[in-house]
């Protein structure tokens, strides 16, 4: 099998959450695995000068009925979050904790993780949610409580940020792929020309 | 047959260029006309607040790097230009001078301006390259070089891009089909879906 996809993303990150409805099934089609790295994108754009899409005059609007639509064409659950965007810092070091021990998990806590946020208007700022969907999982959820407010798991999120910003990544989603980065939900559909082609 | 597509432009833009290959005849499956709009974007990114993406840190980098893989991909001539960005006023005024008189002509100039400024490394921004681009055409290069400097359609590309504006655009290139808004070449196959199932 050839170099799994680096799926790069930030969990109050709209077009980071249909991407990641998508993503594995794609690399799956390719027999490609795909290797999740929740990161703090607000770091990443100090780095490349950017703001975040809703702060910006008519880019902002666009986005907002962009996400609306998108959500229709996919026929995916989604209304924005009454807070957002939000820093995600708790689930996001949960994720880096998990990882560490089960890579698969990780995964199935990050798919919640969206789905709670994106489609459920929960809260994903707040440690009590990020434990709670932990819970639900079968995850000790107390010692996953423990983990986020642990130097270890914090720093691991700083390092993992400031790794993907030297590896060129500056938005959400962002994807790695043969040592390609691939920038937004709107190019899965140019991800899946280059794994079938082989690259150009 | 259903409202055409509006397809704005800046002829200094390279999405803007790969997009122009492509738009009409995807909206031809799909029996739609497309009205091609040049603009000035530099104008669209004051209002938006918005930087020419060669300006920017690490997205600057990443752009460079998209148009070559971009234009592999669809086996397209293209080179960066050695001046770029330009102000493209020349050819855009001159668009709107031939769109008055003979909208298909107007398109083939287009198509020639982008072929002459991103597969020949002409300079564009240079009165005498949109005339004599025109001369080949069999258009009047005396006449169109004339209405180049006419106060009318210096204000008519002006007006243009104003109007784009109003109507949301904020990019190059910028699609609007049936009143939605549609971002970057990278939409067009959404654009593709959108017309297939009837909106969503």
């Amino acid at each position: 099998m050839a170099d799994p996809i680096q799926f790069y993303f930030d969990f109050s990150s709209p077009y980071g959450y249909f991407a990641s409805l998508e993503i594995d099934a794609l690399a799956e089609r390719h027999r490609r695995a795909v290797v999740w790295k929740p990161i703090m994108i607000g770091s990443a754009f100090k780095a490349s000068g950017n703001l975040p899409l809703v702060d910006q005059p008519l880019k902002g609007a666009y986005a907002r009925h962009d996400w609306e639509r998108m959500a229709r064409m996919m026929k995916a659950p989604y209304r924005l979050p009454d807070r957002f965007p939000v820093p995600s810092l708790p689930p996001s070091r949960a994720f880096w904790w998990l990882a560490e021990g089960d890579g698969a998990l990780a995964k199935t806590y990050a798919r919640a993780v969206y789905h709670a946020y994106f489609a459920e208007n929960r809260d994903i700022s707040e440690v009590a949610v990020a434990t709670e969907l932990a819970g639900r999982l079968g995850i000790d959820a107390t010692a996953l409580e423990a983990a986020i407010a642990e130097p270890v798991w914090k720093q691991r999120l700083k390092d993992e940020t400031d790794a993907a910003i030297a590896a060129g990544v500056f938005g959400s989603p962002f994807f790695i792929v043969d040592g390609e980065g691939f920038w937004g939900a709107d190019r899965l559909p140019m991800i899946e020309v280059w794994l079938r082609d082989g690259g150009w």
